[in-house]
């Protein structure tokens, strides 16, 4: 099959790669319908992970193709979304909803590509009834990490009604935040954003205000907006010490940072954090959780998640997906197998 | 009057001082009847925090002597109990429960002392009925500062029925996160401790578990207490990076830490404590929030707080106290003026 590898940072081609196999009897192997390039992957290609020819790609919506002995939730022929990390969905912390960090967890890897190997099918997909319209395979895409993050980093960040939500950081992430912000039922949704696409597209998503201003500056105008208190809720979907630092500065006293953007390099001072009187919570997010509820919600085209990918290309034109994500020509990008 | 002063890191001294005034109309000053040495007390009698001819004290039971003229909710004579951090209990960030991040808060300091300046006293301090018991009056002491503290940190880490707790720490505010844990109905209390006389004590508290061993070696027994997961729910009660870290690795994904010790030189890796999935949330503890429920538990003698105070002495003895605390000799110290 033909499938993404990235060999070095900036080194993405498309390539031959092995068929995926059934190798546990949870696992199930499914083709790729639509995958797409994460933010994430831009640290390695941006040389700020190592890599070395690495199949890439953790997004994936796909029809099952085979299904190992012990399947029975999924069937060969169902259209599936599932998340990043393969996950049984039974263990104590499953069921505490925390499914990104399973007894039994697995990345998912190498979805950038023909077909794909799930582990633990059970637990990690969903099945989507029937087979979804196309214009629907986008949103359905997103569901598997990109809008799952958005949703979680709002669920942590406690958005609601009544609450000022800031978000850091316009990738597809933070815009998709914005989105679950709305849905949650913000009532006010502040974006840190200093590109007009991105600017537009959040506030189709529900932003009420955008701040251009970054850092403590950034900051300052947020606490002029709020009475000079701050967020009551922040989402912080970068993952750099600034971004991070900036999450915790916009939040109130008792508010609530929900930081999904994977941190690089951070170290967070104790003694500001401790006087800032912030909860802060994240990680990776445990998309699982979220997935039947989202997947409803795109079906019945309550939320167009799908809206965050402004480039569709190919498979065999990733390289230049990924090329065009690095420049911030395209906020994200969807391949097709 | 007499009070408190500590010169230089191990240098304290009762000495006379200038008697506290209004200097507010919204100020109160209280007739110091208990005030007592704070584990904070210590940083600088260690030489980790900067200090220099310094009123000594911030927790404190009296009764007011004077009011400002726009006092209206505490009266000359009333015997009272307040934080350590002046609030109004009005703004927007005390109705949300934050009053130590009060937009008007202030520190209240010279607390070692025969009498006390009480900023905000509206807000601040909470009427006692009638004049209380004597032996009750440690209690109530506790209740300034120790016991809130402990019962901050037990509510910010989720501590309730069903829920392993483990507590880092087993100073007052440690063992009186077990006793809050205890009474917010969790089902175990693991205490890391290696004092005979502390585990004594955690265990009338409530623990139902110790384990002497500290760091990554403590984080590997109470997973193996927790079928390898982890607590819950984390009291964090020391402030320092072994503490910070040992308690984020106790904590299962998904758990709550809650975080009460001063940090000193704390600085959390972003990227653990991303993949660690845990909730984090402390601080300086909004103790007003709770002292009407800890001030009713208390009279009505269903909790004993005070038995923390394993030192009871004249004012005049301040330096011994202090002494007895930092060569761990005394739990905690009392003072009576």
């Amino acid at each position: 099959m033909r499938g993404v590898v990235m060999h070095a940072p900036g080194d993405v081609r498309v390539e031959d790669r092995e068929d995926p196999r059934i190798t546990k009897p949870t696992d199930a192997v499914i083709k790729v319908e639509a995958a797409c390039v994460c933010g994430s992957d831009l640290w390695p290609y941006r040389g700020a992970d190592q890599v070395s020819d690495q199949p890439m790609g953790h997004e994936y919506v796909g029809v099952v193709e085979q299904t190992g002995a012990d399947v029975r939730n999924v069937r060969v022929g169902d259209f599936v979304v599932g998340s990043f990390f393969a996950s049984d969905n039974t263990c104590e912390i499953c069921r505490a909803g925390y499914q990104s960090r399973c007894v039994n967890a697995e990345p998912v890897g190498g979805t950038q590509a023909q077909y794909a190997r799930v582990p633990l099918a059970d637990g990690t997909l969903v099945a989507v009834p029937g087979t979804p319209d196309a214009d629907l395979v986008p949103s359905l895409l997103a569901a598997s990490d990109v809008l799952g993050t958005g949703w979680f980093a709002a669920v942590a960040a406690e958005a609601g009604p009544g609450k000022t939500v800031a978000v850091v950081g316009d990738g597809a992430v933070g815009l998709l935040g914005v989105l679950a912000a709305r849905q949650l039922g913000a009532e006010r949704i502040v974006v840190f954003s200093r590109h007009v696409d991105r600017q537009r597209l959040a506030a189709e998503f529900g932003a009420t205000d955008v701040i251009a201003e970054r850092g403590d500056e950034g900051v300052k105008v947020l606490k002029d907006l709020t009475g000079g208190l701050g967020a009551h809720s922040t989402i912080e979907a970068v993952g750099t010490q600034q971004s991070m630092m900036q999450a915790v500065r916009a939040t109130r006293p008792g508010g609530h940072v929900g930081y999904v953007g994977v941190t690089h390099g951070v170290a967070i001072p104790g003694e500001e954090l401790f006087f800032s009187g912030v909860h802060l919570h994240g990680g990776p997010a445990p998309v699982r959780r979220f997935l039947p509820e989202l997947v409803q919600l795109i079906l019945d085209r309550r939320i167009d998640p799908g809206r965050v990918f402004d480039l569709d290309l190919p498979l065999e034109d990733a390289a230049e997906g990924y090329r065009a994500m690095d420049e911030r020509r395209a906020i994200k990008t969807l391949l097709r197998p």
